[in-house]
């Protein structure tokens, strides 16, 4: 498979336009089809000595959404609290849209199985790092399916382990809002509202040694 | 943006053909042009709270490119030992590519800035998650740009950051290889050489709650 300039510029493409969204239109649905491709695209992602720890749940039940609408809620109010200064501005943002979106799926971290390859050093971050790219080939794949995607991480980890019935070792990653979108944020929406500026590339890349930069945000949440 | 079949296709066949490749082309070169297409991909990947917690750092020195190769050449062999009744099938595989590839970047997490937006409950999954966000979209990109990408997790990375003179709290996630192949493989590594077979895609996937499903190669490493 030789990939032509086409196809690269759609890639790049779909990379620049995707975005983590938190306005989803109520009213929408995902086809199954379309559904089974993300997800396809999802599973298709590397892991580390192909131990593929990821498991997506599809949230099908109206009371169990709910009840995970409630808890993200609560730690959206404690988050608040715990930024100080920039409490009410946090809680003027739109950070989720749990209740809006058409398909809420868990994406959760399977007990660990031993797996040693490749992850021997460094067993718990490879396992994470695994099912995180699982996630971003979902986000590219529902973008390129013009839907919006959300990485909700808002709540502990632990409650929503219990709700969804886990098992011990279990660990539930994010919580992902799939659907149709009336428009993509044309920016990432945390700068669009001035919550924060991303840096450029160039301040991300170093020759050789780690450089000493001072991040222009520093000290910003 | 809206994207088409066309589009959705493309993206599908680079997510299908993107493989973790150790064997490169030890006269290859990679275009300057390219790599900062690859890197600008990376570094519009997700990130909680616009954190963007990662480091590209260019290993251009022959030397230092040595220091690492010999490091990962030791975990390999700590690896083998841990491993077992598999030793010998682990120590026939190529695991690596850090001498031969055309471009050897590290990707580093950096210390902790604080970020509380999305990652009170947890900081540092979160910030790992990003990282991996960032190195899978560097890993599409090489796919469409037709080069081979190999992330490498053989490493200490306590060890791995000294070496590279980051400062404590930094987190080397990935050693990547980079750079033209002869021929990309037709499925993962791990299943051409019978180490380990992946799962099904309906194995991944659950309704409501988490299903206490065997997986197929449990115990396998």
């Amino acid at each position: 498979m030789h990939f032509s300039r086409t196809d690269q510029d759609s890639l790049y493409s779909v990379i620049r336009s995707r975005r983590d969204m938190r306005h989803f239109d109520p009213q929408g649905s995902v086809d199954p089809v379309v559904l089974e491709r993300v997800l396809a695209a999802a599973h298709h992602a590397p892991s580390v000595g192909l131990m593929q720890p990821w498991r997506f749940i599809r949230i099908l039940d109206d009371v169990l959404r709910e009840t995970i609408a409630e808890h993200v809620t609560e730690e959206r109010l404690r988050t608040a609290s715990s930024l100080g200064s920039r409490k009410e501005e946090f809680q003027a943002l739109k950070v989720e849209g749990v209740r809006e979106c058409a398909e809420l799926l868990a994406v959760v971290m399977v007990p660990d199985d031993g797996t040693l390859f490749g992850r021997r050093t460094m067993p718990r971050e490879m396992a994470v790092a695994s099912c995180a790219c699982a996630i971003q080939n979902m986000w590219l794949a529902s973008r390129v399916e013009n839907l919006g995607m959300g990485w909700v991480s808002l709540f502990d980890p632990e409650i929503v382990r219990k709700i969804l019935q886990c098992p011990t070792g279990a660990f539930p990653l994010a919580l992902v809002c799939l659907g149709p979108v009336q428009a993509f944020y044309q920016e990432p929406m945390l700068e669009e509202t001035g919550w924060r500026k991303g840096r450029s590339l160039a301040e991300s890349i170093d020759e050789n040694f780690y450089a000493d930069k001072k991040s222009i945000d520093e000290g910003i949440e």
